[in-house]
């Protein structure tokens, strides 16, 4: 089997690192001539343009994508569907929104291709070592006959699933990611709490023994157990919780269906909280003049 | 070793028969009858009342409670400092607020014994197999000499934390519900955007597939999984979420230190909302009796 990969940094890195492991043979492309090296270097063939990366692949190409969500997947996207030939098929392994997928998905199969929109999870351990995927994409055929071979070597035991129809697949990664806001931001407040109160426990121990056999077990805890044994009380961080749009598309998908979810809401908002500029954030000038308008109360002047 | 077990429900005989399969002799007492039966069927040396559960018990009694929190707890505790000798273990294994832990903490030591709050997580399959405790309690001498063996041999692997100072080990239990509380409200909001949303999932496919390598990955999730698996869209359940009180306790903690949990509110609101009567909801009442009155919109009536 031979791949190609458009965007070696690093899930795209790892994911091809992943595939050589299993032997599948992968051609490399991406415009950072750095990245292309260090796939080069860890074994796969790479290119020096798009049209060097399709003419190195066979026929039938399997074309993958692992980009920045937006206008380098869609540009990208649309100079293959000029390049390649009929029956090719494209994978978009990145974070697109999955009304994206479908405009790509119609792009693609009007050029006579197929599409798959493939949600990557798992971080870069998994894309290294065994990843969980979700793909969507109208022919399922295709599926069987080109993918699901490739997925079985490349995910974790059980972690993949063709989710059908194009655009479910991105669709699912998107609700996952706002499953995982509402987590995190759960699992942050009660360290914050934690942190706060009258006792004093030693994080790292706590989400330690919360990580064998609690109810809350669960890799994202893991994760928080190592950032703990690294810097006990994180000192060395600063609390802007950045955010990438999945959380953001949940909720716009959540107020669409008018499903109420209010965790995930408040998850994406403490995000952009903790990015502002606290003295500088309007919404607390509003309330602070207001507090002094009807009470006389202290306003913090700048 | 030998234990007293006063509490022989759900978690306590399941506790029970840990020990007993850990070669821990168990001396059993519960109100109910069946209860007491059921832990002598398992191997437990039964007991009549508190005073045969006292008399069976040998010098330096370890007495172990797995009672509801609240009113049984502390009658429970109060009659055992007059059955109990100078330097008896009490070990409270239930969900006590740790503010009455503090206090019941004060009772038995200026009775002259010692106490211990011991929040027990992992639910029955890891009482009767392995569980999570965490444990707080003054005397850690006596913690280092009495208990630590037991917890050894009833815990999953790394699966106890002594944490000092009485009432921490609620404390910390308190905290570990209401993230558990934020965590499965997430996942619950985002089943419900897949559910309302316009692709057709297969829950249980969804659930097994974000157990194997995401990073959503959790026993939370395998919980889901199970119950997709048992019922496809959980066409039996009624969407009641009763709630017991660690969640509530946990927000009363982060107002009390001016915590900013959103999630873990919200999380207990939606609770109590998902107990109402729907059209008896008395804020929906006053909601639908404004827009009505500023815009003449329809209220439904009763």
């Amino acid at each position: 089997m031979r791949v190609g990969m458009i965007g070696l940094g690093k899930m795209g890195l790892s994911l091809t690192k992943n595939m050589l492991d299993n032997g599948i043979e992968v051609v490399g492309f991406d415009l950072a001539t750095e990245n292309v090296k260090a796939a080069e270097e860890a074994g796969a063939i790479s290119a020096s343009s798009l049209e060097d990366f399709v003419s190195k692949l066979g026929s039938t190409k399997t074309t993958w994508l692992l980009l920045p969500a937006g206008a380098p997947t869609d540009a990208t996207i649309v100079k293959l569907t000029e390049l390649l030939n009929k029956d090719d098929l494209i994978v978009d392994g990145g974070n697109s929104n999955f009304k994206d997928s479908l405009r790509h998905n119609k792009i693609v199969t009007e050029a006579g291709m197929r599409f798959f929109d493939c949600g990557t999870s798992g971080g870069q351990s998994g894309a290294r070592n065994g990843g969980n995927f979700m793909i969507g994409g109208d022919d399922a055929d295709a599926f069987n006959q080109y993918l699901d071979p490739i997925f079985k070597l490349i995910s974790e035991k059980d972690g993949y699933l063709y989710t059908g129809a194009a655009g479910s697949g991105h669709y699912l990664k998107m609700v996952h990611n706002g499953i995982e806001y509402g987590m995190m931001q759960a699992i942050g407040e009660g360290f914050d709490v934690l942190e706060s109160g009258q006792y004093d426990y030693d994080n790292e121990a706590v989400a330690k023994l919360w990580n064998h056999g609690s109810v809350i077990r669960s890799w994202l805890m893991e994760l928080v157990e190592d950032a703990f044994s690294d810097d006990a009380h994180l000192d060395d961080l600063l609390g802007r919780m950045h955010s990438s749009g999945e959380g953001q598309w949940t909720l716009q998908e959540a107020l669409d269906s008018k499903v109420p979810t209010p965790v995930i809401a408040l998850s994406v908002m403490m995000r952009y909280e903790s990015m502002r500029n606290v003295d500088a954030n309007f919404t607390g000038k509003v309330v602070a003049a207001m507090r002094h308008g009807f009470g006389g109360h202290v306003v913090d002047k700048s």
